[in-house]
This record gives structure tokens, sequence and C-alpha cells, in this order.
């Protein structure tokens, strides 16, 4: 047994003493964060399964049995790291599929008790817990802390540094954001607001911090916001000279990071306080002297909406990274023939090169570099135990991104190493349409991303041939990669697509155990016309590096899509040839020549 | 004042007598039917404003004011025929638009009582009413059935005789059916389920009659089915000795329409009576001795899969109607030059084409037939009043179908009458590119419509232009010309599109005060292929009529595009000629040349 089994045994003793039959443990933390911080990654430390960004697997431990909950991406890992472990795993999709709730309320008897902290569950999703369990005459304990009792060495909160994020380049003061922040409040009826969502925090007051949180450069804070008071719940150590002086000048208090909740204990009755159910934790509710306003999706969409200001330094991060692009694929075509290059290296090289640049932070995500059949795994991530060497003839698949403090960029590019096969091109050309068909699309005001979804889907439909993740994604700006509230997907979403919002245009196709091929851009939602049938929008282009002319097959593309790609190219190589040395410039000058049939 | 304020003041003194504060009347029937019988439109008698359908406008009657909501559909006919009735118009949508239920909340007082008849409120809008009056301490009284009390020459129920709709024309026998149906309703945890919707009924029992509603040659009646005991409740004077026969092979007993309330009242406890609380009374809920069960879609969902019988049936009621459009454009063509021709007597002309085949009932819907500016009025009706001459340069759109016992139609033609403007046939152009994109469509299983709507918008889209109906209604087979539950429209609806589906594909393109194109056909859908990724499903045409040649702008078609034109034409040539005349084929032959460019 691994000593994972200790632990287990050590949390069934504490469970036994505090009369709790179940425990149900997730990934998350106070914050509902995409990647929590490694404080708040015990659930990985309990089980020894480790998924990619920590907040994938959800534990339920009994006295007699354990498991780990996880979805298809990482059954075959799961089942290896759970190994000895003493727990179990459990599928959350798939024909086998069991749902967790149903399964305990299954698995225990009326009068029985479950286990919960309350901090690292949204109100949303304890909610729904406990009616389920009430339903079955089950209790639910949500002040279970359960890592308090048993994690001995657990990393403590992350205490980086903040810094300002200049309002040169945010395009909007703090004052003016709050005072949008509360006009919102104010429309759900509610005079103050408690924001947990790290990125709305971050938003909100001009602030960031590097490694908080891996690949994004929020920081662990709560933020109340009312019209007599404004306070940043933060750990002291993180506070620079520069930063008290930025929050001072908006009248923003900084208490304690742990005070939130004795904060919210005492606010009066009258204090109609505004959270979101699905970002805020049931531990801050229970604690809760005011009342409850549930709501916020509205400051959601106020970040969504870029000024003027942030999309014109987006245009900077964005040379920026095409320089860095530039530099890397130069690198790869030139190294590739000593057959040393391998997935894990690409990945160390790939984050140099970005990193270079003084005003990047981090990557945006985990890169995801792959050559071949690992191309086809969706969110593959190279590590030493999958790393292959980049040899013979293939696609390296190269979806990555960087933090910069002028915007964060997400790009996907598919090259050709050697000679491409016909299938290969001819499939690369489906993707690229659809990507172009999403491109150029004009539709009116009011368009939500799911009534254009298909407009990428639409060349390999016709072929059979389809790929299930969603199209386009917001992106934030100097902050999460993936944010709301809009989307291009085929799941329906009633947001519409307004002028300012920020979506990735990502159409690809993947052949298990072969290759797979995605084409990524950026892309802003502008205004376009103004029609006696209304406000039509359309999209531009934010990312800026080639897509491999060695992949297209002409005879299947109108002439207006091939217009469409010689168009980009001038404009990649107008924009990126003053950054770069002469001989980049020559080598872009080479990738981005007009194709022609 | 017109007489509808003497009947007004009749109204007044019931509800004094009874202890109504306030009456509110909507245009529909126990059975929630799309256009009601006049027995039911005592609504139109009362106010005097008759809207297309019947079921359009909703009355709310209080002791000094009385009212009638519509939509902007009908605002200017509303006030014209509401003049000196003693109701005034409100506004259903637009800027203007004002809340029934909110409105009258506002203007009782806790404590008075609101009096509707339940027999026609369904379920879920009575308990929609009946939660804001109560919240605002208003009491709701369900059993106000105004018109027994004040219309003395209410027309009685329909009384038309019913026939049997062919199983080999049906492809599935009663028994069939009713084993389907209750299998989806022990799949919702009854045991039994009342039918209200009358095309449901018509489905299930095979049998029809004409003229009980409006074009749609469903009956008025009532549909109970358990594993025990099949009851139909129906008048006894629509009885035939075929009927009575059909329905004895299939153990259903016929009861008095009428007696269905004593019988639900008399169901016991133990029986789960599955109802669709959009279909079903909240007057037969009133009365329900037994258990109710809310549900009852997957009975919709069987009726819209059809069956391979009727899909080979519904060719011929296409080829048929084929026949009488290639006679009524001739017809067109041919006396336009004499001035003489009018919507109405266009109306009349086309009406009399199709009856002339036996199988040929009603008119699926009234038709719309608009010259030039009444094209671009969506629902255009033409009236004695509203008619225009056919004459001058112009387009006419033609939007007509059938009830055909060998299935229901539905076409829209736009045809150029003298000689198109580049504009006319720009937009028309734009419109087809858009029906054919979305006729030529693949798609994978799970598919739903609103994820294929844009295809057929989108080149329209491009150019600032667009229409802002459905582009697609699921249609019925020898019943309701609109049915559920797919379509394809912005909206979301969760539902597939899956094999046996028949739906439309209508485009348009409307200039308000100018002209209007609509380009509409019937599409199966049908699988198509099945990959590694699945499967995948595509149209297939039911309609049979060319499209105008005059009007298309072949540079901006794809090679694709004309393909699909010229296979469509080729098809229709050579299923329709050997059903016409020498001259017809000749006629037609020229109609459905290949286009080039």
């Amino acid at each position: 047994m691994k000593k994972n089994f200790d632990y287990l045994t050590e949390l069934r003793k504490v469970m036994k003493d505090k009369g709790i039959d179940a425990c149900i443990i997730t990934g998350t933390d106070p914050h509902q964060s995409e990647i929590p911080a490694h404080h708040w990654r015990g659930r990985e430390w309990l089980t020894g399964f480790e998924s990619g960004n920590g907040t994938n697997g959800t534990a339920v431990i009994l006295q007699d049995e354990a498991y780990c909950w996880t979805d298809s991406r990482y059954f075959i890992q799961a089942e290896e790291q759970l190994k000895d472990t003493g727990f179990k795993m459990m599928k959350e999709d798939g024909p086998e599929a069991v749902n967790l709730i149903d399964w305990v309320t299954e698995h225990l008897n009326a009068g029985q008790t479950v286990g919960i902290d309350g901090m690292t569950f949204s109100i949303s999703l304890a909610q729904r817990l406990e009616q389920e369990l009430n339903d079955n005459g089950i209790k639910l304990d949500d002040n279970f802390p359960q890592f308090d009792y048993i994690y001995k060495e657990r990393p403590s909160r992350p205490m980086n540094k903040l810094f300002v994020h200049d309002e040169e380049i945010a395009g909007e003061s703090v004052d003016s954001k709050v005072s949008r922040v509360l006009a919102e409040v104010k429309s759900e009826l509610a005079n103050a607001v408690m924001l947990s969502a790290l990125d709305d925090i971050a938003w909100v007051t001009n602030v960031r911090t590097a490694n908080d949180i891996s690949f994004s450069p929020v920081f662990v804070s709560y933020l109340y916001l009312s019209d007599s008071q404004r306070v940043l719940f933060v750990d002291p150590e993180k506070m620079t000279a520069e930063v008290a002086a930025h929050l001072k000048k908006y009248n923003i208090e900084i208490r304690p990071y742990m005070s939130v909740l004795d904060f919210v204990a005492e606010l009066p009755k009258e204090t109609r306080l505004l959270m979101d159910p699905a970002k805020t934790s049931r531990g801050m509710y229970d604690k809760l002297g005011c009342t409850p306003v549930f709501g916020g999706s509205g400051i959601a969409k106020l970040k969504s909406l870029k000024n003027a200001t942030q999309l014109k330094n987006w245009e900077t991060a964005m040379e920026k990274d095409g320089v860095a692009l530039t530099r890397f694929f130069m690198m790869v075509e030139k190294e590739y023939p000593t057959g040393k290059l391998t997935e894990v290296e690409l990945g160390k090289r790939l984050r140099a090169f970005r990193l270079a640049d003084p005003s990047c932070v981090d990557e945006s995500f985990a890169p995801i570099l792959g050559w071949n059949a690992h191309g086809a795994i969706v969110h593959y991530e190279a590590t030493e135990e999958t790393d292959v060497t980049i040899e013979g003839n293939g696609l390296l698949l190269v979806d990555s991104g960087g933090q910069y403090t002028y915007g964060t960029t997400d790009i996907t590019r598919t090259v050709a190493l050697g000679e491409p096969t016909a299938e290969e091109k001819h499939d690369f050309t489906l993707v690229m349409k659809g990507h172009i068909a999403l491109a150029k699309a004009v539709f009116p005001e009011g368009t939500t991303g799911h009534q254009l979804d298909v407009l990428a889907r639409q060349f390999l439909w016709a072929e059979g041939k389809a790929y299930y993740h969603g199209t386009g994604h917001g992106v934030g700006f100097f902050i999460n990669c993936h944010e709301g509230p809009q989307s291009i997907r085929l799941n329906a979403n009633p947001t519409p697509l307004e002028p300012g919002m920020v979506c990735s245009d990502e159409p690809g196709i993947y052949y298990e155990g072969r290759f797979g091929i995605r084409c990524e851009n950026l892309i802003i939602t502008e205004p376009a016309l103004q029609t006696e049938f209304g406000r039509f929008f359309h999209f531009k282009n934010l990312t800026l590096f080639p897509f491999d002319l060695k992949l297209f097959e002409t005879a299947i593309m109108t002439d207006d899509e091939i217009s469409w790609l010689n168009n980009y190219h001038e404009e990649v190589r107008n924009r990126l040839t003053p950054l770069l040395t002469p001989e980049e410039q020559e080598w872009l000058k080479e990738k981005t020549r007009p194709l022609s049939r």
C-alpha cells in the first residue's frame, strides 16, 4: 500500500470521532478556481490522483470503502495512480458512469451523516447535495474541514507579492469599475456585493500577482464593495508599497484574508449582499449575518466587454507572441532534422521564447505539444513518461499561450514536418474552411455563439467527420485564459456576442492513435453594419502567426477563402516584420507568401 | 355603439350576480387548438376582433373597463374592429407592451375575484395566473363559463362525420400506436393517459374528419388509454358505421364527448393519469378523481417520427400538389396580362386546383398570396378590403398547402411577373443560397434544429439583411400542418432532428411596403453516413415544384448550388411529367430547364 492508505486511515479515525459516516472532497478552492493553489489540492494529496489542473476528481470516503470520481480524459491515468491507495476509480461519464450524489444516497441509511468542507463547495453544489440527502433522510454536516485534521504538511496559502496592472493598459480606473459593479448590484436589488471569483477581483482592483494560481495572474482574496465601504481581504504578506498606495487611492481597505468570515458574520440584516451562488462557498454563506441575494452574472459580463485601450494593448501582446512563435517554429524547423527534439523539450523551449519578453509573466495554460498520435489527445500534456521524439514525417500540434501584461494569448497551430499526406492536407483544409467561415461571419445584434457554431463544423460534417469540443471560449485580458459568459459551442448559451467580447475560433479533427489538427486564433466581436434590418456585427482577428502553407488543399477552397488567408498572412507579415531580425524576416516572408491554386 | 356593447353589458350583469370582479377570456378551446372551432370563438363574438385563426386575442372585462390584448401583427386591425364595442386594445409585444397578468393584479384589490372558464385555460396557464393572483391576495374562480350565460346564438360543437384514415396510408395499426403510447406513459411512471390535443387523438386512432377545425382534418374529442380500457369521448352525431367498426376492432369504447368530466371524476386514486399540462384544460384537472402525472411530450415525439409507409405516401401527395401548382401557375402566367387577376381571385383558383383531387380534403392553412408590398407581410391574408390586382412588374409570393389523405403539403414559391429587378434577383438568390445550404446539410446524430438554422441565414446576414421568423417548423401527416417537437429556429429547442422527422425549409426576406421573398420546401431527416465519428444524417426533399429560373443571379452562386438546383428541377420534371397533359409537360420542361452561368 502507498502512504495514501495511511492518510485514509487517519481520516477514517477523525470521521468516527466526529460522527461522519461519509466524507465528500472536491478538488476546488473557496473561490471555485479552475486551477486551485496547492494549499487547496488536498484531494490530490489524499488520493494520489493528480489531474492536470487539480480540480478534476471528487473523493468519497466511507469507513469500509473509498472512491475517486473522474471523467473519461483521466480513466487510464486515475486507474494507475489510485492503485494501492485504498481508493477505487468511479466514472463520471461514458456508458459506465455513476452519479456521485445518487451513489452516496443509495449507500447511506436515513439518519447517517455526510461531512464536507463547506469552504470548498459552492453554494449551488452544496444546496443540490443537501436537497438530495435530506430527501433520503440523510444529514449534511458542512463544517468538516477534513484537511485541518489530517494534512500535516499542507502547503500554506500562496504568498506572492502583488503588483498594479497599469491603468494605461487596463483602460479603466478602479473607481469606474467599482461604480459599474455597484450599478449591477443595485439592478439585482442588493446594496453590497462579496466577490469570491479571483478573476472578478483582479479585474475590479487592477491588481495582479504571479504564481498564486498556475497560468493566471490572479491572486487569492475576497472583495467586498458597497457605496460606503470597499474591503480587500488578502494575506498581508502579499502587500507591497505600490499596491498599498494604489488601493488607498481608491479607498480600498485591506484586511487579513481569513477575517472575511467574521466580517460577513457581522454585516447587519439591512445589508442585502449579492453573491454568485456558483462562485461563492457554502462556508461563507453559513456565516452570513446579513441578507443574501443570489445573482451576479452581470459582473462577468462587464469583464467580458473589453474597452478600446485593452483591445489596442492586446495587439501589442499578439505582436510579442507572434515574435516568440516565429522564433520557436524557426528553431523547430532547424533542429528537427537532428532527431533530438522531444515534446517535453519543445515545451521548455516554447516557454523560454515567450518568457524572454519581460511583459510575459507566465504561460496562459499548460501547453499542448502533440506529435502525430499525441495531437489526437485533445487535452494532451507531455510528461517524461509520455514524451516522444519528433522524427519522421508528421503533424505537430501546438496549442499554447502567454500571460502578457498587455493581454492574454491562446493560439493553436498545426504544422507538417517532412511531407504531409494527402489525407492530412485534406482534413487540415476542412478545419481551416470552418475556421475561416466563423472568422468571416456577419450576424445581427442578439446572435449567440451557439447560433454560429455550425459554421465552423459544416465542412467536416459534410464528410462524416466531427470534433466534439467547443469551437470557442471567452478569453480574459491578462487574467484567466478561459472566461464567460459568452462561448461558441453546440450547447445553448443565452449570452449574445457583443462588441468588445473576445473568443477563440478553434475547430479541429482528431484521429485516435494517428494525428490531430486544430487551428486557433482569437477574434473580437465588432460592429460591422447598420441597415434597415438592424445592427450587424462581425469578428476581427487578434492573433498573428501564419498557418502552415504546406497543408492547404487549394482544390477544395473557394476564391474567398484563399483571399481571406492571403490577407491574413499579409497582415501577419506587416505587423511582425518590424520586430524581427533580417533572418527571421526572410523566414516569415516565405511562410506568408500568397497561396494560389 | 356596436351590438358587442350589449353583450358586454349582459356579461357585466352576470359578473355582478356571480361575484366576479374581473373576467379573463382566451381565444382557445378545451384542446388548446391552434385554430378552434366556431363553438369556442366566443371571444371574437364578444369583442368583434377577429384574428386570423381565432386564438389570438385575450379579453379582460371589469365593471368599468374592458380590454382586448393582441400582438403587433394585429394592432391596426384590432384598433379598427374594437371601435365602438366598449373594448380598448392592449399591446402584447413591442415597446408599449403591457403584461396582462401584471395588469390584472395591479388593477384589482386583495379580496376581489377573477373569473375564468377553466375549460379554455391550459393547466399551466391557469396555474401561472392563479399563482400571481394569490400572491396579491386575489381569488381565482375557474368555474365561470361566461358564454353559457350570455352567448345565446352560440354555434354548436362541430358535428362532421368521421372517417377512417386507411392503415395502408398511415402505416401503423391503432394497436401498435396504443401500445407505443402506453410504453411512454409507463416511462413517466403513470398507468393511464388522457389525450386532449386533437392531433394526438387523430394520430392514435387513425380517424379523421373534415371541417371540425379549419385547415386540419382532426376531430373534437378526448381519448383515454390504459392497459385495460380505451375510451374515445366524441359526439355520437359524428359517428359512422365504418368508424364504429374500426374503433370496435381496436377495442375503443365510444362515449359522449361531454361525459369525459364525469369519467375522470370517477377514476380511482390508483389511476396515475398522465396529462400534458400545456394541452389539458384546467377544467378537466379540477374534476379529477385520480392522481395526475404531468408530462407526455413523448407522444408528440412518436407522432413526429414518420414511418416508411407515410413517407412513401407523402411522395404521392407531393406529386398531386405539384400538379395542382403547375396548373395554377400556368393559369397565372396566361391570365396575368389581362389585368383581371386579384389576390382574392388567385386564392379561390388555387384552392380549386388543389381540391380538384379527391384525396385533398382541405387546404392545410389559410394561403398567403401577396403581390409586391403584400408579400412583405409575413402572415398576410388577402381579403376584400386589402385585395389588389396583379398588374405591372413584380413578385408574387404564394405560401399554401393541402390536406391530402396521402400527406400534408406546405410550399412557398416567389415568382416574377414581368421583368424582375436586379435587386429582386439578388435577394431571391441570397434566400435560395440559404435554402440550399440547409437542404444540403449533413450533421451528426444529436444535432438540433437551432444548431443548423444559421446555414439558411448566413448569406443574407453577410449583407446586413435578415428575416426574423423561424426557418423550419415540424409538419404533420394528414393532420396539423404545424407540429412539434422539433423545429429549425434561432431559439434553442432541445429536440434533436431524427430520421423520419419532416420540417419546412423556408428562409425569406421582407422589405416593408415593397416586396417579400420566401422559398419553402419540406425536407425529411434521413441517415446519411456512418463513420468512426458516429452516425450522420441529412435531408431529403419532399416538395415538387420548380423555383422561378428568372430570379437567379448566377454570378453569386457556386457550382455546387447550381447543380443542386438542376438536380432538383430534374427530379421535379421526372416525377410530375407523367401526371401532366402535353401542354403542361411543355410548360414544366421550360420551367425546369438547366440553369447555367
